[in-house]
């Protein structure tokens, strides 16, 4: 027998609406039309002219026939055209798949094959590579160059039409829908995978919507909150910020190159109070020249993510006047997915301690219904010890629906009901989590695991060092010992039997480099450090 | 042939969760255990402690064989045991029916039948209406008594059992799931019709849910926010505050009765930062003697709905510097659902027109999809002329599932698919919409509409005037005339003729009172004036 709940209290267009992200931006262009969305060089787009130029992408991407279920890619900087994109594009009902701006040809004519793209935007400033690409690709897209007048470019045009005038002929008030389901696919990233192809992680947009609202409560964002854009949207979505801010009204404010002087002026100028970004750019900020650096007398959330940072890099932000808010996810998780959730009891703390709470990676995010930390094998929870090692896997709202055209390395990333993120953690008593290393990051020498990322830590609070990274050195006793990888700071000096001995006053000898190199690091366009290039330089040394 | 983002990625318990507001009580608990979460009284109950006794109540139930579907009903003043009730009870899969503890018990036996009633937790202040309503009433519910220890009641206790000990049966560690559809109700709250039967409005977990978040959001809430409890938690479940209050791992504090004295108290000794209430409950805190008024040395939110309010009222508050967010909805549209988005701009209007700007209702919040000013017969939406009248209509995930074992209700409800207010509103130029009336309060003399709550903004400018209701007055000549009921300040005194007078200083001849009566106007348990028995009372005059 159904009950009485179950009789005539069925979904109607009156009480069910499917999620999307879209209304953020169109309630925001109804109640606050004037005010300013984006912040571009000197350019000012309000709501109202950021939402009609994105219903003209629409109804021209429509035009060309373009809907659901087709994929647009766009190769484009933090730019106004990238954030119009973000809701052109599903209020048609395709796909946006944003293409890192730092990939050679053969990774991007990977892509825009695999994503079978129809209409590609790309900005000037890439032209070369992406000339390239195209040559390469199988498919054949419609193009549309991105020619920025605000920072002009000088690459060649590639395409049929330059993005202004391929707007101009859409309808500012083009009638997008909602999508049929909320699960329906709004956006498409790539991983940057160290082996193999890259795999495409594939959103929806009822995960977008919840993210729209977790991002605005863990990032404390206030009514018209100014965001920079130091974060790449290429980047899981810019980690859903692009849908985050118009749900408080604010400011985008774009920055087409992260740099320490441009970011400065930004934050002064626009009176900017969040920004995100990879702790390399915390790194960017605090080793600027003098000249380059600005007083702020206002207060600046800094969300960060990527690698855990360094123990001495959250202290100098502190010092700088920076509100660090550490949060880690995965571009699977559609960004930040667990924030180090602070207690105002820890303020209290010496610095010591308090940096080390910091450190953590900490608790699920308010859009996340589950993170747990569970051995790979048994998928049974690890003991909340803060010792034993396990992987970190998640589950809710704010995990991918899979990987594009990839149904086995689906099914494995779910396998036993859990999201497996590959890094490895322990769990805290309090129910925080620590990442301790990805999985291939881990050394594993004499039998013993040894972290990386401590011996890191470690190394990272010596005053000469700018940037580590250690690696696994394939040893014929040992099986692996600790490789570092050391950047110094400009004009500073140091000797590998200092560095080594330095590393010994805190850490047991087996965990101590065996070998340094001083190098300048690898990085990726997101400021993660490449270690699998240095761990094939230290297999061949 | 279905595209390629739709093979294979389909949901699994990885990446799709139900939504439910049970989740911010288990976060809350798991990140801020030690953090009090509810004060009553000299009580402090902690976030732990609060999730611990809402699965106490929920295993304790389900041991009474309560499951998906069935009701349970509560006869609670807000308290503790009205809190772990919004959890407690959906944690079993049942729907918690909240009753209006100022109704009369052959109303409340009427819901707990039509509700088909199984499990039934009453306080002892209410025991003698309880008694009777159970008499009346055909069902049978297992009867807990709620012996309220911090403001111990002398009613006799009705039940087979007291509420502590019924939970002390319970299991703080029952493993709750979350509903197996977002959609399934999650509460049932009867509208005080003022005509016919009531009708029982159902919720679901989903809009529940997204209250959660756009409260927080609407309301600027932010990390730990105190929350006092004015508005009463029976309506409309205190306007989905009790689920949302822990997505900040706020502090709920209780408040048996609403009474200046304890409001300022409560204030200043707990720091509270928002609280909820109709216009009345500002009205009692600015009419307080000066011995029961406290100094507010922090902001204060005030968010308030029901009756558009006064605008000599909101003046008086922005004067004793609460913060006033005004916010319109129904029963039907889990509370809020519209809100007076304020803009900088207006901070440096002129008093009057400030005030003005305060008194409009607004905009969608931000879980509703759409909010619309229609003309019921035709369904067009109405110029944005700030003149024309039509309905306030609603679409989205915070309108009811519907009304429960009333189809013919609910069809007329939905009809041309948009939820039916019954308030007459007219749509300004800027898309803020103004209420003009309820469809039932407007007077139609000669022919012209008159709106009620024009006249009463006029009188409640008068230095005499402490509250007033104009309703109509049959008129063999014009049809109806407006009458207005006039409740005096303590001490004061006036006139008919000079009330009368008042008004023709602002208003049109026709839209004058033609009878003023001195009265104590009647209230419902929420703070409003019950019309219809001033409508009774003028049509008998």
């Amino acid at each position: 027998m159904t009950s009485i709940y179950e009789q005539h209290l069925d979904k109607n267009p009156a009480n069910y609406q499917q999620l999307t992200p879209i209304t953020f931006l169109e309630r925001a262009a109804a109640v606050f039309p004037d005010r300013t969305a984006i912040i571009h060089g000197k350019r000012r787009i309000s709501y109202k002219d950021y939402y009609a130029r994105s219903r003209q992408l629409a109804s021209a991407l429509a035009k060309h026939g373009i809907g659901k279920g087709d994929t647009v890619s766009v190769m484009l900087a933090n730019t106004p055209a990238m954030l119009e994109a973000h809701f052109g594009v599903p209020m048609t009902g395709a796909v946006l798949h944003s293409l890192n701006t730092r990939l050679d040809a053969n990774v991007l004519a990977f892509q825009l094959d695999h994503a079978e793209c129809k209409v590609f935007i790309t900005d000037r400033e890439y032209a070369d590579t992406v000339r390239q690409a195209l040559k390469i690709a199988k498919v054949k897209p419609l193009v549309i160059d991105f020619d920025d007048l605000e920072f002009p470019q000088t690459g060649p045009l590639l395409g049929e039409i330059e993005y202004e005038a391929f707007i101009a002929d859409g309808d500012p008030n083009f009638a997008w829908s909602p999508p049929d389901d909320e699960w329906d696919a709004i956006s498409l990233n790539y991983t940057s995978g160290t082996t193999g192809n890259p795999k495409g992680v594939v959103y929806h947009h009822r995960g977008a919507t919840l993210m729209g609202y977790a991002n605005v409560i863990s990032g404390e964002m206030g009514k018209h909150a100014v965001y920079l854009w130091t974060l790449p949207m290429f980047h899981a979505n810019g980690w859903c910020f692009p849908w985050s801010v118009p749900v408080q009204a604010g400011t985008h404010v774009c920055l087409r190159w992260v740099r320490a002087n441009a970011i400065y002026d930004a934050i002064v100028e626009n009176e900017v109070t969040h920004l995100c970004g990879a702790p390399i750019v915390m790194a960017t900020l605090l080793n600027a020249p003098d000249n380059e650096k600005r007083v702020i007398d206002h207060q600046v959330n800094f969300i960060t993510a990527a690698a855990p940072p360094p123990e001495a890099v959250l202290a100098g932000m502190a010092d700088a006047g920076f509100n660090v808010t550490h949060v880690y996810g995965l571009t699977e998780t559609y960004g930040p997915a667990v924030v180090n959730e602070w207690k105002g009891e820890w303020d209290a703390l010496d610095a010591s301690p308090r940096v080390a709470k910091k450190a953590r990676q900490g608790v699920r995010y308010l859009a996340l219904e589950g993170v747990s930390v569970r051995d790979p094998e048994t998928m049974e929870p690890v003991a909340d010890d803060a010792e034993t090692l396990g992987e970190i896997m998640f589950q809710g709202n704010i995990v991918m629906k899979g990987y594009l055209k990839n149904p086995e390395a689906s099914d494995d990333a779910f396998e036993g009901g859990w999201f497996h993120s590959g890094d490895l953690a322990v769990m805290h008593p309090d129910g925080y989590i620590q990442i301790r290393d990805r999985s291939k990051d881990i050394i594993i020498s004499g039998g013993e695991n040894i972290s990386s990322i401590e011996v890191e830590d470690v190394l990272y609070k010596h005053n000469a060092v700018q940037a580590v990274a250690v690696v696994a050195k394939p040893d014929d006793k040992w099986g692996e010992t600790p490789c570092a990888f050391i950047e110094l700071k400009p004009g500073a000096t140091a000797t590998e039997d200092e560095m080594i001995a330095w590393c010994r006053e805190t850490l047991a000898h087996f965990k101590c480099p065996r070998h340094v190199v001083f190098v300048e690091l690898p990085k990726t366009s997101t400021g993660k450090i490449q270690k699998f290039k240095l761990r094939d330089v230290a297999r061949a040394s």
